[in-house]
This record gives C-alpha cells, structure tokens and sequence, in this order.
C-alpha cells in the first residue's frame, strides 16, 4: 500500500521533541513520511510552513487527511490513544498528563535549552552569559531531583508501566549531557533509561522510516 | 453532606494557574475546600507541603481519596472527562491539548512571569532587567498573536466550542495588563474574553467556595 495515505511529520532529526513522535510512531510500527525541517536555517519560518503551523514550530504532526496537530505532547497523545502507551484509567491519563506536562515547563526549557545553545546552534555558547547557564543548570538539576524522587519508587512515571509520559521524559533526559548535565548523581534516573531503552520497538534518535 | 470527603484545592488566590482549577470545578458544580498557600511566604516549600507534592508548586489538587494531581492543566483535564469541557472526538482532544501546551510553554512563562514579578511579587521589578522585560514582551506578544490568528476564524480554541484549552488560555490572558501587555491591538482576543466571561458558571479570579 505504497500509495495509501500516509502521516507526515514535519521534524528536525536532532530535536528531541521531534524524536518523541518518531519513537512513538516506531513503537506503535505506525508507517509515516518524514518531511526535514531545518530550523537553523529558517525553515520553520518560510510562509509555505507557517500556513501549516503558524506558530512556527517543529515537531507538526499531519495526519493521513491533512489535518494538523502542532505540539509534541498533543501528537504523542492523539498517536497513543486506545495503545498500551496510553491507559485506560481516568487517575493515571491525569499522572501521564501531569509529567508530560512538568516536562514542557520545568524540565524542557532548562535541559533541552542548553543543549541547543551549547550543543546544536553554531556559535551558541557566545550569544549566552554564565547566568544564563547558572540558571539553566540549578532549574535543570531541580527537575532531575524530581524525577529521581519519583522514579526511587517506581519503574515508569505514570500506572507502573511504560507510557508517552516516559517517552516525553526520555528524549531530553538521555541526551543531558549535550547541555553539560552530569547524571552520575541520579542512579534511578539511570536504571530508567535503561528501561525505556530496551522496550521492546525501541528506536534511537537517528532512526528514520524506510519511505521514500 | 457537609461532611462527605471532598475535593481539596491547594492554591494561592492570586495565581492564574490556580484560578483554572476553581473556574472549572465552578463551571462543573463541584464543591471543594480550598486550602491557602502563601507561595511568597515559602508555605509551597515546607516540609509539609512537599510531601504533598515533591515539585513543591500550587495548584496541586487533591482528590476525595487523598490521591493528588499536581499540574493545573492535569488536573482540569482530569475534572473535564465526560463533561462538555472536554470532548469525545480524538481529534478534538488532541487540539485542546495542543493549545494547553501552547499556553504553559509559549504564553504562561511570558505573560504569567511578567505579571508575577511586576504585579505580584513585592520589590519584584528591582530583580529584573530591562532585557528580562524586553524578552517577556517579544515572546509574550507572539503568543498573543498566535492566539489572535486563531481566534479571527473561530469562537473558541478546539472543537469549535467552549472547552478547558480556553479556561487554560483565559486564566493569564485576562489579566495580561498586569504585567504590561496591552490587548488593544488584538480584537478578536477581546470578543474571545468577552465571550468566556458570559458562560453559564463563569466565575472571576477572586471567587472562593462556600466552605467552612
């Protein structure tokens, strides 16, 4: 079925917000097209994409019928629902929220923000002060503290079993070193890692679907 | 029945985020107590209080059961399940999710930050730049656009009726001249906020439940 419809999703292979719909789609063996968007060279910011997402963002999720879902977290969900990634019970989809939701305002904007100023926009470091690192690394380790308090207890984050608020977790928190983040001080965060890891459809950062 | 469990609100009356959670458990008929935290007075970072929620923020919800629900937009969604806030079609779901991410990654840390340290914190303004400023304002007044573009074509941000993306979008946007936006150059968001404000339960930031 070649020429069925087909998802697409508009992403850049290096952001871990865009990798969070690319495992998800993998995990769910849900056949989609890849459509790059450079955002280091304005690709997210043509008039041809903000007709898509005026909001001028990657990752954008579009469906088989053209419909748009922007927001990692909002596509993640749509993707799982009625999957074992997502759950049945009312208190753990509010859980699976709730991570997913400490992970785009406390987490994110300290751990993914560094790693794309130190690690992925050429010539980032200079355009950033040392309070500005100060800053991203005493809220970034704040939020590794949470994570592992919660994760001392339990295997996953939410319903004790593996779900999209892990998948939303694990995309930045296994690259925190780009950012200069040591997790040598958290070990539950580690034995989670390795968890999420070896699930079984597990893909790294760098896979792509074989479409043409 | 006054002496049924019920629902606890751990919230500061001040607080947009807050103000979601009594909005909706208004809207839906609910009662609650609602239990004050002084976040100024450190009462979020007590020993007693992070037990209760170890990321140590209001609004943390806690159900009849004792079991708790920490994230405004987590706990809402939890509240709206079944209700006409919500919806039963996935697409719908996933566009209200869509713009409650738009709002705590893109809007909140604009234009609930600006409010917080020049409304709400004393001698706030002191720990700010004129660069914090700038920056709150540039990214605030995005935001604001974004939400503008939407609202030119429809009454409400999903499904085409109201629903907790707009409660999550109202809560700081409606109090955006606090921290120095000014809502003149954006019309369709004024006739938005009018139309909020005429819903059947509205009730307004300073409103508590009838609790002893």
């Amino acid at each position: 079925m070649a020429n069925a419809p087909m998802h697409t999703l508009y992403s850049m292979q290096d952001s871990g917000n865009c990798y969070k719909i690319r495992l998800v789609l993998a995990l769910l063996g849900i056949p989609f097209k890849l459509h790059d968007i450079d955002i280091l060279k304005g690709e997210s910011r043509t008039p041809e994409f903000l007709a898509i997402n005026p909001n001028g963002r990657v990752p954008t999720f579009k469906l088989d019928d053209g419909r748009i879902i922007p927001e990692s977290n909002a596509a993640m969900w749509y993707l799982a629902e009625g999957t074992d990634l997502l759950s049945d019970d009312r208190y753990t989809r509010a859980q699976i929220l709730q991570w997913m939701f400490f992970e785009q305002y406390s987490h994110e904007p300290y751990i993914a923000v560094a790693r794309f100023w130190l690690h992925i926009m050429p010539g980032g470091r200079a355009e950033k002060t040392n309070d500005d690192i100060a800053g991203w690394m005493e809220r970034g380790n704040q939020a590794l503290q949470v994570m592992e308090t919660h994760l001392t207890d339990t295997d996953f984050f939410a319903g004790n079993r593996y779900s999209i608020a892990d998948v939303a977790l694990y995309a930045y928190t296994h690259m925190a070193d780009h950012g200069g983040f040591d997790l040598a001080p958290y070990p539950a965060i580690g034995a989670w890692l390795d968890r999420v890891r070896t699930q079984s459809g597990h893909v790294t950062i760098d896979w792509r679907p074989d479409v043409s």
